[in-house]
């Protein structure tokens, strides 16, 4: 037998035996997920809690575990940003002990009941706000987003299977130990949080076929991940492609706000998502605002590359290219362009932006109200820095991830959008007539 | 050449030739849905207005194109509930221009801004509801759609692209060539409503790949329909499966309500989605409560197919079937099934509710509230008959359609559902520490 047909065969076996695996945890989180529905708060909370109390009983042995796939990782030559995301230290471990009680303390939102009101045939009618049932979740290297996501899954009264990178194996499931134990310590089905832990690839193409257990899928990681989900996912996918930002300052700008918002919205931090990626200028401002910024920049180690007027203004910057315009950087990279006006400024962010978050610097009344109801991004500020485009600082409490989708949840998702509407009528035996 | 080889280039052509048109019509749409979200709640109201006028005015040449259609169907051998609901006449081109006025009669939902707070930084934060953008309408034979569905996507500030029945073909051109010159009246675009006038059936796959313009598809139809349009789609779809809704008497129910409601449920009208087609009978009341049932069914033709403990009080009833309980009849047929008690109905449910609508009649108010929490269905009621699971029931005006999914719009879609709300910052130059 050459090869080859060896290999088919074992990758067969593989999907199958990943799809068997996989079938039974489905099942699993299909029935956890009806009792977690039904999960009172505080039995949630006790759960939380208790998922904290193992982390910190146990930090030796998940760092010890992360210490593994640190060597296996260092040893297969992974590159330093991506070693440095896979580790854990004692800050680390207290950080997810810290998110676990910042979710504890978040008010639960199922059961929610809105807009209950009368309808002329009699019945009272409302909307309740409910688990979605059973969550996907499939993140690379970080061994903390285990953690992140199985309080936010929980919180929101879901089941949660959770599919991390290969090379965080080992963490991941010395984390998943604690999941377990501190769900069965609080009364709570030990499944309502299940970890696949194996390397086996074929458990990804699996999961996105699992449309008869899982309700909606959650990918985190690189545009490579999100793509493939996006294209094989069977069921619905809450998604953040790139944050490609954009901030227009216009000729009605208060130029000090308009350069501490530039300068903040790009050098803040860089490898983000809501960090700016292209600077638009309105052309009547741009000589006074650009040199300074210039400069700042510099010292700020960022590269700039303009349009051809830009580099007039700011000698020695290089010639952004179209696929500038495209890019999300997340390094100290930006691009600039200086266009005629506002409309200008919407034409640009219209054909290159991601979606995610674009801010205005004005003190131009209708041209703020216009901006605001025209640019069609899941965050639209005037006059502050993109910066603000985050689950903690909108007061969500934690995030699963920022959506550049329009539908469900758009930008940053928390425990919100992890569940959905029902309606509900209470009525005293009407009929239609 | 041989015939089969001909054949796949002249589809390969008209692949082709869709996907030139198509595109075309994608680009218009999303210039044009730049326009409409930004477009007044009176202009877009006036064209509403101006479309009912225009079919009013155009209404023989409706009926002209309808009898053209009419014709076509008959000599092709369409079934008689098929020409039904393609025929047009004066009353239902009445019931089209009632429809416009009314959706011109909601309130706007674009740009509503709620949840305004400040956050400790110092930004004002809100959630505006915004338009999704293009909207995508696969729909069967009824013409009405077009007007329906053009009317909902216009005054909630989407663009639209309708692909309707090849049956109804000249019927919806001549509604299109009324929907186009209303907008124009009213100074809107007329491309904010496309209508694909076409019987090349390519045109649907090239739509469904369209995700670069096309930012929601809502499929309108039959299973075959859906299923296709869910596994090609490469944007997000709201669309509604089966309505296997069930009705649940509790042996705690007051007995005069449960019969009104079970017999309302079940025989109101047959060929709907929010009709019920099992009933589950708490054992202790099934004695009392069905044989009287079984003869108001009787009388007014319904079918009865039961388990083995209903046939013993229903004698002459069929025996129903594994695939009975999974089945949307639309038609004067019911399956009836006795249960312990209401975890075992809730368990029925659980197992073979398609999720659109269920209902129990009970006088106990832990159950009442039990069960409403535990019930995953769109729509969830007490002591009502299904039949109101309806967008004009509940208050929203006009339904695009009932999703029976649960992310995004859950139940009947109105003018909300097609919207999204995005985030809005208000600053005075805030910047992140």
């Amino acid at each position: 037998m050459d090869s080859t047909v060896l290999k088919k065969i074992i990758s067969r076996k593989s999907t199958r035996n990943a799809t068997t695996d996989l079938d039974r945890m489905g099942q699993a989180a299909r029935s956890a997920s009806r009792v977690m529905a039904l999960a009172d708060s505080s039995a949630k909370n006790q759960a939380l809690t208790c998922i904290a109390a193992e982390i910190d009983a146990h930090r030796a042995e998940i760092i010890a575990a992360n210490r593994i796939d640190m060597d296996a990782g260092e040893a297969k030559g992974l590159d330093s940003a991506l070693l440095d995301r896979l580790l854990l230290t004692q800050a680390r471990v207290d950080a997810m002990i810290e998110g676990l009680q910042q979710v504890a303390a978040l008010p639960d939102p199922v059961g929610e009941v809105s807009e209950l009101k009368y309808r002329p045939s009699g019945i009272q009618l409302g909307r309740m706000r409910v688990p979605l049932g059973v969550v996907g979740i499939i993140y690379e290297s970080r061994p903390n987003v285990t953690v992140d996501a199985a309080s936010l899954c929980l919180k929101s009264g879901n089941a949660a299977i959770l599919r991390g990178g290969s090379e965080a194996l080992n963490s991941n499931s010395a984390i998943a130990a604690c999941i377990r134990r501190g769900l069965a310590a609080a009364g709570l089905p030990e499944t309502a949080v299940q970890v696949i832990e194996t390397a086996n690839r074929a458990a990804v193409g699996a999961l996105l076929t699992m449309d008869k257990y899982v309700d909606v899928l959650v990918p985190r990681g690189g545009r490579g991940l999100i793509e493939r989900v996006s294209r094989e996912a069977r069921m619905p996918v809450i998604k953040h492609l790139d944050g490609i930002c954009h901030v227009y300052i216009d000729d009605k700008a208060d130029l000090e706000k308009a350069h501490q918002i530039a300068l903040n919205a790009k050098t803040h931090r860089y490898g983000v998502c809501n960090a700016m990626e292209t600077l638009l200028v309105a052309e009547g401002v741009a000589k006074d605002v650009l040199p300074r910024l210039a400069e700042d920049y510099r010292t700020a180690g960022v590269e700039l590359r303009g349009c051809a007027r830009t580099r007039v203004i700011i000698p020695g910057s290089l010639a952004a290219t179209e696929q500038d315009w495209h890019t999300e950087y997340l390094a100290p990279v930006l691009s600039i362009r200086i266009v005629a006006d506002m409309d200008a400024a919407m034409d640009h962010i219209a054909s290159y932006s991601s979606g995610h978050t674009e801010a205005i610097v004005t003190e131009d009344y209708s041209r703020a109200r216009r901006f605001l109801a025209a640019v069609d991004s899941s965050s639209v500020m005037v006059n502050a820095s993109t910066r603000f485009a985050d689950g903690f600082e909108y007061g969500l409490g934690a995030e699963i991830g920022i959506s550049t989708d329009k539908i469900h949840a758009r930008g940053p998702v928390g425990l919100e959008g992890l569940t959905s509407q029902k309606w509900v009528v209470f009525g005293d035996g009407q009929i239609r007539e």
